[in-house]
């Protein structure tokens, strides 16, 4: 059943209303990653409970517990649970999203401030407003530490499988991108993560290099030597054992990829690239290398001088950062020794005085979902009647670990249902949100509803 | 002619004046490698003109112009020319410094407030206020641009060499260390510097390492790669003919390092290491490393990720920043092309489509003087008197590119007369300076005058 013409109709009304909402959430710097923005993520656990409150839904804020970060023990944000409709003739849909965000300012190059968005008015829930029955029951999830790891929210979905979360048929999670800037996308997969934070010290202190240049061991030269022995330019990881658990695409596979609407000018132009910067010329390659490759990233190093000028300093203590994007069949579990064995024997081979510190910051698993179920069905349909297109169905490259979790500790169908186009920037400098997608997305989701609501099992 | 025992008095009365007078000094944060407290050194040089119009010294403010620093145009900061005395009887003696310090701040590891000391009280200069004559003519030239490049400064020298500097007879600078906490040292070589900024680029903004990861190069496994081929572990530099331009030490020379009053201990102390972090276990390898090699230092990289916690991003454009200490044969103009040939030709040898550029940030050639002249000779006396000790004659690792400059531009003999101990940290996090090397130490530079004014040449 498609949704009805009301519904549509009331979302364009409401578009402004709806982007004023947006600016509140975007106002609340709620970093998770940064210990001096926890008491934001918190804030933003309230704010996010009393909109749900506000438009009926009966909400739960669980207490998580602390944790230790960079040596300082924090309170974590309370994860946020709602229900709404208790309908057993109807079908039960899971919505999971995440209310903390990745550290960003105007310093890495934003034109404007990330966490100011220009827009006014207010909003409510349709079926709230017009007392309209929601065509399933709803079931909300939403966490504030997402992008550090999910702590304590594994724990959470097993202990509530039989309570919160009992009844659920399926689930939405809306967190992720369209390939290009055309064509909708339905995804099926994530790569899992594994985040490794390296750390080589000497000296008790930062030393002139030239009073010391020449006379000492230098952290920075260690550390950068073994991080140049993880990846090669070319993309291929160098740590034994980790792309060789892969198995390589059989025709079959190559195909799918074939089919679907990209380029690889798409990803340039999405990076905002003035000429080629892709490792493949080919399409299929390059879509693999994003959908079903691991992939080594090199992120920043912490502790070393990283400010413009010039300073003439041996850092006595640095850090860096990496990660690792996993496929199936690796797992965290599986790639986490190889990875500590490596660095370990790489680092013994430098001859050094220095300390090696090996940590793994957090991690999570790959996903893979039939995109035949008939959660995938409802979606197709709903992205067929809004944007009058059959959408692309991919895997992604990011990673939201809880997907995995949720599918094994429920057992139901999850699907990747994204509200952004691929050059939305996530998790870049200015990154954004086209308005046409934010208003037809959220049509789009409506009607995902309806559909779901109309199918027989 | 040994300086008279009521100058020694007064300077141990006047120690809180000075104290307070230094205090003023730290207070202003003049750093001269970050524009954005560029108006600090201005400040910096108006202060110091003050200071010394208030004790009898004519002054002049040379205005230097404007430059170009990270993209802004910014105005030079005024050298400081000062002269005391004009009896052709007497010879004249050229004091040089600089006002400009280095970047610092607490979040550096720093205790306390890196600008900010704390002692009180208000000073004057001797002969002003006994109107007792000067044992020399003085000279100064102080600048602030000594932190990055001494921009200007060269041009200066040559154009003042007949006008403000004529007659000068020989040249004194304060501005390095002793060996270790307990020798004074008299200095007579320095090495050099060339400072590189080596800038990979490719997408036109951050991305997402989820979505771009094993699509396209990313700057920073280029960066990483190109860094870890300038210097090993072991500190031998990679640069093809950069360590093969400097003949190795014979054993005349070898045993000028024996003598000195120096142990490999030394250096992890004043490294504040809890364990041994030298290259060398022998003490005049460890020497020589500071003293007579050339040494390669990796300071940091620019636009990476380099906060605390865990962010994936691939950076779009980085910048890696590394220095050499030249020693002679070595200059700046023989050491350049050679690591901007061998840097582009292991860039080429990457297969990336990132793109590179190298800059020579600033440069300076290394020094070395006649120890056995006899501005050296009334130095050693005056130490003998005020310390009881004959001094360590040292090379010091570090870099004063001006020092050459007067050497040549002038014709005279210079020499480094440290104030501060070994352990002083340097241009590092808790840098200090012991109140007794301040006040012992103006009392050797008082003598110094004092033995220059006796020697009859």
């Amino acid at each position: 059943m498609a949704a009805p013409k009301e519904l549509l109709d009331w979302i364009d009304a409401s578009a402004p209303a709806f982007i004023t909402r947006l600016s509140e959430a975007v106002a609340i710097a709620s970093i998770s990653g940064d210990p001096a923005y926890r008491p934001r993520v918190l804030e933003m656990s309230n704010w996010l409970n009393k909109q749900l409150k506000a438009v009926g839904v009966i909400t739960k804020q669980v207490d998580m517990g602390k944790h230790i970060m960079d040596g300082q023990t924090l309170e974590l944000p309370p994860v946020v649970l709602g229900r709404i409709g208790e309908d057993p003739k109807k079908k039960t849909v899971l919505i999971y999203g995440h209310f903390d965000v990745q550290p960003a300012s105007q310093s890495d190059g934003w034109a404007t401030d990330p966490f100011v968005l220009t827009e006014e008015k207010d909003g409510r829930l349709w079926h709230h407003e017009t007392q309209t029955p929601l065509p399933v029951n709803l079931v909300f999830c939403f966490e504030g530490m997402e992008e550090n790891g999910s702590e304590g929210l594994d724990e959470l979905v097993e202990k509530e499988k039989d309570g919160w979360f009992k009844g659920v048929d399926c689930m939405c999670i809306s967190d992720n991108y369209w390939l290009n800037t055309r064509t909708p996308a339905l995804t099926y997969g994530l790569r899992g993560l594994v985040y490794f934070k390296i750390t080589v010290s000497g000296p008790g202190r930062d030393l002139h290099s030239g009073v010391f240049g020449r006379m000492v061991h230098e952290p920075m030269t260690d550390l950068i030597s073994l991080m140049s022995r993880l990846v090669a330019p070319d993309g291929t990881i160098l740590i034994p054992g980790v792309d060789d658990m892969v198995s390589a695409a059989d025709n079959e596979e190559r195909e799918i990829y074939a089919r679907l609407d990209y380029s690889v000018a798409d990803v340039d132009s999405s990076a905002g690239a003035t000429s080629s910067i892709t490792l493949s010329e080919d399409k299929v390659q390059t879509l693999m290398g994003r959908m079903r490759m691991p992939a080594l990233s090199l992120h920043g190093i912490e502790g070393a001088f990283s400010g413009p000028g010039a300073k003439t300093v041996i850092p006595a203590k640095v850090a860096g950062k990496f990660s690792i994007r996993l496929v199936p069949p690796q797992t965290p579990d599986k790639v986490e020794p190889l990875v500590k064995t490596y660095l370990e024997s790489e680092f013994a081979k430098l001859g050094t005085k220095s300390k090696l510190e090996i940590e793994l910051l957090h991690s999570g698993k790959p996903w893979l979902a039939d995109w035949k179920h008939w959660n995938f069905a409802a979606a197709i349909k709903a992205t067929e009647t809004i944007y009058k297109r059959t959408p692309d169905l991919t895997r992604e490259g990011g990673s939201i670990p809880v997907t995995l979790t949720f599918a094994e500790q429920l057992g139901v169908n999850v699907l990747l249902l994204p509200m952004g186009r691929g050059d939305d920037g996530a998790h870049s400098t200015n990154e954004k949100l086209d308005k046409s997608n934010y208003i037809e997305g959220t049509k789009l989701l409506g009607s995902y509803l309806y559909e779901v609501g109309a199918i027989a099992v």
